[in-house]
């Protein structure tokens, strides 16, 4: 009785889910510890102190039916103006209260612009290796994705070939950086060639081209590597933004967007963003932790905690012979896998206990993803295994 | 730029919206304290003590990744087994924890369950008047609202013309009990005959059809009238819950679906529900308040404010002429607007300072709702104006 959408997504839903399944099974026979588990990425590092601060004080000072009712449903003016000014401050930027709408996480607002934007059929391109939920988030719009293959020298966009993917139907460029899943920061140069390419296109075809910059990963960032602000850099940029990850929030689903006044049809965007937020029934974003995150705008996990377990996993990795781009944002290494079969590659590390997400999953065959957002503890212990898997290969 | 679907949604939201703005611009001419605003369904009474109680206790005593963190996509395991337990113990229905999924609020609940189940151009039924946002929930997925014009006697449903309504086609019935705008109770007798008709059309077509019983308001009931359970009177129901009113938490977004064991393929619609919760961008309902509302499922906003909100309201405008149905349940009056006009007449009691919804925007020309959940005092100071509206007209 399913919808046929539904029967598809299950399907390709299936492969992550029977890993899940797996690992359960595995922690039930072998005991959870001994069951490497880097498939997920959930923040390990605890939320900075700030937060459980912001919300006492917010439960103290404000008055209930403010802290959990309904406001506009792009978020309280008062918290958005705060977000503009703290953005403001970093980038140097010069957004307002309006050019902030307040989303359920980065995932709703993603699908707050595609609704914005797509007519049935409308293009839409991404860059493997990717995050393979946009796939169905472009599908929820009828919208079509092309991906640009991956550029595996260092994992920075193939742009020749995205020149040639655009199209007169191409509305939506997606891109995030830091990365999901290789860990890459697209650097100054590429966002510079890419917004060339861009303004050309929109020259040639008459069109109005948004690059949508999907930013979950931003403040994960290591090495003193800039991450570009992206909206400096092309007029019809538009940034989905992500608490998940900075503040270790991912399951209070609190994020943002950033809609600048100079995108094309900027007032019209604004206020179709705010009802696709309504009528795809997020309504609003949950109003706590709106309030919550206000205060916290300077607050930050601890991203050494991260940065050791990358210097750590990559090391010894690259000392057992794997090959690896050593990552400079996120909380994932992308590894050539020693076979070239991804998933059977990753079916061999489940016999040691290890999970690990085949390339495959992100249109990028011959790689797996390693989400080290774990105990330091349990790369120490699973490195072995890892050894162990590409000796037994050789 | 923005898509043709949006465009028709900005444009039938306009009236709201439009007086909203009114709204607005009367508060700064003649001070908010003299704006009578009843159009919004925004709780009054402050949340239960239990609330903050229980994020403190929370906060206090469970680990901070896990208060804030990813869970499984359904909803945290332990939540969902005591929702069903307390569902258990109030109706005597026998569900577990894998027939409750957490959702951001009703309207969350009620999209995933639209998007599990409708293929494009499969019928949904739902009776006037009705919350008009199910318009554009089940537009986003390409099914067909048709709608059973309004029994202006009682406001039960029209069964007669639903009987007719129901075709090969039809996948989906949308209830909303306590009714908004209405505030009427679909009495037990409605849904014995309901689910006779849908088993019968059941049969006679060879189809299943699913009853979605949209729920925010089951606590919200006053005089002791008993609100049925559906589940227990047709196999194929999916409640669909919010906490929304029952706990004064609007702007968390926090509710539940009841899946029954009973309904027909409910394997996988437990499965493509679990992924459409996710791939619809909410990905879970926030967590905090997944553990928040665990802790206070026999907590319930003091409902007798609304009662006496509801007592002077529906008395005074009585004694003024107007006609209207006493509500039993929700926090709306919904009266028949003196003039046919259900718009003009709305347009004549803003030169009052006062706002209201035409019943236009419920599908039920020549009525209006008046929305009580706002401070008594404000009530007692509308009523002359209401008074002066209807003298008016005489």
């Amino acid at each position: 009785m399913i919808s046929n959408k539904m029967k598809e997504q299950v399907q390709s839903s299936s492969i992550i889910r029977a890993m899940f399944e797996e690992g359960k099974r595995l922690a039930e026979i072998h005991g959870a510890e001994n069951v490497f588990d880097f498939s997920l990425g959930n923040p390990s590092v605890e939320p900075p102190e700030d937060v459980k601060k912001a919300i006492l004080e917010i439960l103290n000072t404000e008055s209930t039916t403010k802290i959990h009712g309904y406001m506009n449903n792009s978020g309280y003016e008062d918290v958005r103006a705060t977000i503009a000014d703290s953005i403001n401050d970093k980038f140097g930027t010069a957004f307002g209260q309006k050019n902030i709408l307040m989303t359920v996480g980065a995932a709703g607002g993603i699908n707050v612009i595609l609704k914005t934007l797509l007519n049935p059929g409308d293009e839409v391109i991404t860059f493997a290796p990717f995050f393979g939920e946009y796939r169905n988030y472009v599908n929820n719009f009828e919208g079509q994705l092309f991906v640009v293959s991956p550029n595996t020298l260092d994992f920075q966009p193939n742009l020749e070939e995205f020149k040639q993917k655009i199209t007169p139907k191409t509305k939506v460029i997606i891109i995030n950086s830091p990365n999901n899943p290789t860990g890459v920061v697209y650097s100054e140069e590429t966002i510079l060639n890419m917004a060339d390419i861009l303004r050309e296109k929109q020259k040639e075809f008459g069109t109005d081209i948004y690059l949508f910059s999907d930013e979950p990963y931003r403040e994960l960032a290591y090495d003193h590597v800039k991450v570009p602000y992206v909206t400096k850099y092309y007029e019809n940029t538009i940034i989905g933004y992500s608490f998940s990850k900075s503040l270790s929030l991912p399951g209070e689903r609190i994020g943002y967007l950033v809609i600048p006044d100079q995108a094309a049809d900027f007032e019209n965007i604004l206020i179709a963003a705010n009802i696709a937020n309504r009528t795809l029934g997020y309504v609003n974003a949950p109003s706590l932790f709106q309030r919550v995150v206000a205060k916290c705008l300077n607050a930050k996990v601890d991203v050494e905690t991260y940065n050791k377990n990358r210097e750590l996993f990559y090391n010894g990795l690259l000392s057992y012979g794997y090959q690896c781009i050593k990552p400079e944002g996120a909380f994932y290494l992308f590894i050539k896998t020693p076979l070239d079969n991804d998933v059977e590659f990753c079916n061999l590390a489940k016999q040691k206990n290890i999970l690990i997400v085949p390339g495959t999953a992100f249109g990028c065959p011959g790689y797996a993803r390693i989400a080290y957002c774990v105990a330091y503890k349990t790369i120490e212990n699973a490195l072995p295994g890892f050894k162990a898997l590409i000796e037994d290969l050789r």
